[in-house]
C-alpha cells in the first residue's frame, strides 16, 4: 500500500490499490496544454463519463466572491447528473465580472459540443490567479484537443493538468468488494474548507444510494477538517460521479478513506509545508466551541511556526485556545492538560491533544506548519 | 514633531512634544536588570505616582488563559485608584498554576512594601514566555533595586525594561493646554486586541472626568484596531493614571492621539514587519459585518504576504472578504471597487479601501505584513 500512508487513515478492509493513471471503468480523461501556464505545462483537463445514466454529487465553495465557474455550476448545472467536467489551471477566473461568467459558459459549451453531452451535465472548474481575464479562445482550443485525447488511462494527465502550486499530483485508484473508485485532486494553498477546499474529482462504478449524501459525509471528515492557511478559496469544487455499472453498493468507508488521504496530501503539500499536525480538542462545552478552539489552534501563526521549529510550545496552544474562549471561565490549560510533546519531535505527522474540561464535545483539524517558504512563495508578484 | 509621525494620526492642536525620558509631573519610574533576560538587559520596571489621590483606568485582556498578573489585577486591585505598577519582561507567568498566582502576588507585595503603598493600589504586569515558572526571588530583589532608583526622569529606563521582541522602545511626553501626558508601551507579536493588546502605561497631571471611560474610548480607536498576527495575548494590560494636579481637564483628543501613535508603532514594530497597512471597509450591512470583513483581510496570510511583496493583489482581498461573507449575496468585488493600488508601492503606510455596497456601516484595521523574518523569529526553540 503506498496511497493510504497516513497514520490517520484506516485503509478500507479488503481494498486493493491499483495503478492510478487508469480511471474507474466507464470514465475517460485527458490533460493538455493551452498556454495558460506557459512553458508547455498542461493546464486544461477534461473528464467524461460514458454512461448517460451516471449520477453525481457536486459540492462548491460558499465564498461570497465565488469564481465564475462556481456560479455557472450553481446556476446552470444539474448537480445530480454531471457527466463531464472541464477544468483549467493557471487562471481562477474569479472577480472577472460578466466577461468571466461568459468565458466559463464558453468553456462549458465547448466541452458539451465536443463530447455531445447536454450543457446541464457539464461542470466547470478553474484554479489559479484571481482577477485575471481568461484567454478563453486558447482554453476552448485546448478543450477540443483534450476531447480528442480522452482515454481510460488519462487520469495522470488529468491530475497533472489541474495542478497549480502542488509539488506532486494527487491521485489514486482503489478496488474493494467488486467496486472500483478513482480520484484526482489538487490543492496546496488558500486551504480552509467550507464544503470542499480545492478541486477533487472522484469516479466509481459503485452505486452510492445518494451520491450527494455520500460525498457530503466523506467531505465532512476530510476536506472540511484541513487548513493550510485558514483561507477559504473562491473556487473549491468536489465532484463525485457514479455509474453503478458494477451492480454493487459503494463499500462502506471507501470514499471516506480516499478523500481523507487526499485531504492529508493537500495539507502535507501545503505551500512551503514541512509537516502536518492533527489537533484534537475534547471535553468542550458545545460542538461549536470545540470547532472554534480547534480552528484557532490550527490557524495560529504562533502554533504553526512552533510546528515548523520543532518546538513543543504548549503555551502558544493555551494562548490560542484562550483567545477562542475569550471571556469564559476555563480551568487553567497547563502542560498537565495539553499534550503537545510531539511538536518537539521530528515526526512528519504530529498529534496534539487539548482536553478543555468543560463538557463532552470534541473536534479535530489537520493543519500544516508555517515556514519562510510559504511567505516567499506568496510574496512573489502576481 | 517626531512622535506623531503617522499619516493616520492627527497631532493634538497646540500640543508640544517634550523629552520623553521625563514623566508627567508627580510620577517616577525605573528599569533594572534582575537576570530574567540575561546579558544584563533590564527586565524589571517600576512605576509610581506620588499623589495618594490619583485616579486610574485599567484594561486587561479577555483571553481565557489570562496570565497570573492579569488575574491578580482583576481580583485584587482597585482598578480606579492604581498608584503603582510593577512589571517584568522575559516571563509571561501565564499557565503557571497556583504557583504563578502566588508569584504575581509576591511581586505586588514587594512593590507595595518598598513604596509604602496599599496592596490594592498596585498593578502587576508581565510579558514574555508562557508556561515557564518565574524565578520570583530574583524579581523581588529587582523590585527593591528599582524602588531605590525611581526618578522623574526614569521613563526611558522603564520603557526599556518592559520590552521583549520590540526593536525599539516606545514612549513619549506631550503637553497641551497646560496638561502633560507621558506614556510607555511595548508590543511586537501576539497582537490582536480585545481591550488592549500589549503593555501600555500612561501618566498625566490632567483631569479626565472618568479615567476608565477616557481610556476605553482611546483604546477602542487605537489598540483595538491593530493586528500583527491575529493573536490575542494572555497578558495585555493598559493603565492610565491621572493626578489632576494641573487643575485642568485632559485636552480633547490628546489621549486618543498618543495611544493611536503608540498602537501604530506596535504594528510597525510587528515581528519581522517591514510595513503597515490600513484597510477600511465601508458600505457594510452591519457594524459586525464591517468588523468581520476588515479583520479577515487584516489577518489573511495571503494579503499580508502581498503587502510584504509589494504586490497590488486585490484578488486576495476579494477572496478574504468573500470568506468573511460566506453564503451571502454580494455584488462582485472587482478592481473597480477594491482600491489596493498602494499595496504595489514602496510606501511604508498603505491604504486599502473596500466598499461592500451593502449598507452604511464601516470599520478599519491597521496591520503589518507577514515576512520570512516573522516565521524565523517565532520558529526558534523556546
Amino acid at each position: 500500500m503506498t496511497f493510504f500512508r497516513s497514520r490517520w487513515v484506516a485503509a478500507p478492509s479488503g481494498g486493493e490499490e491499483l495503478e492510478p493513471a487508469q480511471l474507474a471503468p466507464g470514465f475517460r480523461a485527458a490533460g493538455v496544454a493551452c498556454g495558460l501556464k506557459g512553458g508547455g505545462e498542461t493546464d486544461v483537463g477534461l473528464l467524461a463519463c460514458d454512461d448517460a445514466n451516471a449520477r453525481s454529487g457536486l459540492l462548491l465553495t460558499r465564498n461570497a466572491s465565488a469564481a465564475a465557474a462556481v456560479r455557472v455550476c450553481r446556476e446552470q448545472c444539474d448537480a445530480r447528473a454531471v457527466r463531464a467536467a472541464v477544468v483549467n489551471s493557471g487562471n481562477a477566473n474569479a472577480a472577472t465580472g460578466e466577461r468571466g461568467y461568459r468565458d466559463a459558459l464558453e468553456m462549458r459549451d465547448a466541452a458539451s459540443e465536443a463530447l455531445g453531452i447536454d450543457q446541464r451535465a457539464v461542470a466547470v472548474a478553474e484554479t489559479g490567479a484571481i482577477g485575471v481575464p481568461l484567454p478563453v479562445d486558447d482554453v476552448v482550443r485546448g478543450i477540443g484537443t483534450a476531447a480528442r485525447a480522452l482515454a481510460g488511462s488519462g487520469a495522470a494527465d488529468f491530475a497533472g493538468a489541474i495542478m497549480t502550486t502542488d509539488r506532486a499530483p494527487k491521485l489514486c485508484r482503489v478496488s474493494a468488494d467488486g467496486v472500483t473508485l478513482s480520484a484526482q485532486a489538487k490543492g496546496a494553498g488558500m486551504i480552509q474548507p467550507a464544503y470542499a477546499t480545492m478541486l477533487c474529482f472522484v469516479q466509481t462504478d459503485g452505486e452510492p444510494s445518494d451520491p450527494r449524501a455520500a460525498l457530503s459525509h466523506a467531505v465532512a471528515s476530510s476536506f472540511e477538517r484541513i487548513s493550510v492557511d485558514g483561507q477559504m478559496s473562491t473556487n473549491d469544487t468536489v465532484l463525485l460521479q457514479a455509474t453503478g455499472a458494477s451492480g454493487r453498493a459503494l463499500p462502506e468507508g471507501l470514499l471516506d478513506a480516499v478523500l481523507l488521504q487526499l485531504a492529508l496530501e493537500i495539507v502535507a503539500d501545503g505551500e512551503g509545508a514541512t509537516r502536518v499536525a492533527r489537533v484534537e480538542v475534547t471535553q468542550a462545552a458545545t460542538q461549536d466551541e470545540a470547532e472554534r478552539v480547534a480552528r484557532a489552534i490550527a490557524n495560529s501563526p504562533l502554533v504553526k511556526t512552533a510546528l515548523y521549529g520543532r518546538d513543543p510550545n504548549w503555551g502558544r496552544i493555551a494562548q490560542a485556545a484562550g483567545m477562542a474562549l475569550a471571556g469564559e471561565q476555563v480551568e487553567e490549560l497547563g502542560p498537565d492538560r495539553i499534550d503537545a510533546g510531539e511538536l518537539g519531535t521530528d515526526s512528519g505527522e504530529v498529534e496534539i491533544a487539548v482536553p478543555l474540561g468543560r463538557g463532552d464535545a470534541s473536534a479535530h483539524v489537520y493543519f500544516s506548519d508555517l515556514t519562510p517558504e510559504y511567505v516567499e512563495l506568496n510574496a512573489e508578484m502576481t
